[in-house]
């Protein structure tokens, strides 16, 4: 029987926050099982960008990483944000081991083509290293990994944490009976966006094409179900999206957040 | 027999000039056997505090580390120069990851104690985890440490480029035969600084002590060579000073460089 993983991911929101962050990162530690976490960037790059008089480029709504800005990212969230989650893990007992998709290669991407938006250096995932992160959990390490690739070419590329938790999970799920954790600033899905505690416990593949055609499920939301979807027709035992305070509990077998199967 | 590791450190100099450090890590790429890279931090993390507003503090030619400092040294350091190091490295076919001291634990050090100058948020390191390098390592990883360490309480440190060489070429000769090389811009320990060609090829102890008295060793080399000396009585095979342009040759067995043994 193959051992447990949980590979979670982080919103922005929560890395923003302090005392959340840190809340979080307490629970996280206690998790006895294997463990991956995957961190979003959080405004912070975007305050330092602006100290450094580089602006935000956005079309649709959606940041452009151009030149500069990936030098930002890759200090903010490689350097800043990832060696902070790193050195309070350690602080709190888990020995934690920081990575972006460069270092041991571990997630290979190329630059995403152009066709209607150029996004810059934003990068599509194509592999992960697997068998290094299997070595070093193996030895005791949870991997930290920030949303960070690279070509193999020598550039770094910006990658979306939620793509970056999902492909790592499929990858692992190889390895592991793999479990993958979405942790953010709400509860669950929830069935109307002005009501915090309506949470959808569970969603199958049918029921969630019927919430999308009745515009239940928020346009933001679509992405990281369509993931989700993925990782687990791709071997990936379960998926949840719930609250981050809600993390121990449900590694623990409560019945929180929105579980997809 | 224990096999061959190269513990190569480069400095600032180097990582400030993009074409010099593109031939260097093309270089440092070939090496065949096993190989760690420290890299100094270079200026540009004093031109970044710059444009963020902050000041660089120096006593006696030092430079204080107060909290915003070591925030952009956790960036610049950690991120942006340590991921740009790896990302070319992986270019150049070698499977490269970095490491500030805290990722795995790599290295524990604790606040420099504050004496007659209180230098702020610097380590003076304790203990390099040799057990996690030689696991990676032995995988066919190449692990590239930046100048950083934590205390294991939550807080990142600065540290000086050289010493984590230097312990960390003590801890892994534990593990490999180890050959520590100091790379700059420099062809070595020179007799007359005025005379770039001036190189004193061999040192020993008693040598040491001589050039030193009667001055011919240069204030801001007499750390280094008194780092290299302790490395050397602790267990690693040999030290060398050397231009970064000499690295490969050397390691193929040329005689260039300051050796110190």
């Amino acid at each position: 029987m193959k051992e447990k993983l949980f590979v979670v991911k982080i919103g922005g929101n929560v890395i923003d926050n302090e005392p959340f962050l840190n809340k979080f990162l307490t629970e996280f530690a206690e998790i006895k099982a294997h463990k991956i976490l995957i961190h979003g960037g959080g405004k912070v790059a975007t305050q330092i960008g602006e100290k450094l008089g580089i602006e935000a480029k956005m079309v649709d709504g959606r940041r452009i990483t151009d030149k500069e800005t990936l030098e930002v990212v890759t200090m903010v969230y490689g350097g800043l944000v990832n060696k902070r989650v790193v050195s309070i893990l350690q602080a709190k007992g888990c020995n934690a081991s920081g990575f972006t998709g460069a270092d041991a290669n571990v997630i290979k991407a190329h630059k995403r083509p152009v066709k209607a938006v150029d996004y810059g250096f934003v990068g599509d995932v194509d592999a992960v290293n697997g068998a290094f992160l299997q070595t070093i959990i193996n030895f005791g390490i949870t991997p930290i990994l920030a949303p960070l690739t690279h070509d193999g070419q020598g550039n770094m590329l910006n990658t979306n944490a939620d793509t970056i938790a999902s492909t790592v999970a499929v990858e692992t799920a190889k390895y592991y009976d793999t479990e993958l954790v979405y942790c953010f600033e709400l509860k669950g899905v929830l069935r109307d966006f002005e009501d915090k505690e309506s949470v959808i416990f569970d969603i199958n593949k049918e029921y969630y094409a019927e919430l999308k055609d009745q515009g239940i499920i928020s346009k933001g939301m679509i992405p990281k179900l369509d993931n989700s979807f993925d990782a687990i027709g791709a071997g990936v035992s379960s998926v949840r999206i719930c609250h981050a305070d809600d993390l121990l509990s449900i590694v623990n077998g409560a019945q929180k957040g929105t579980k997809l199967k």
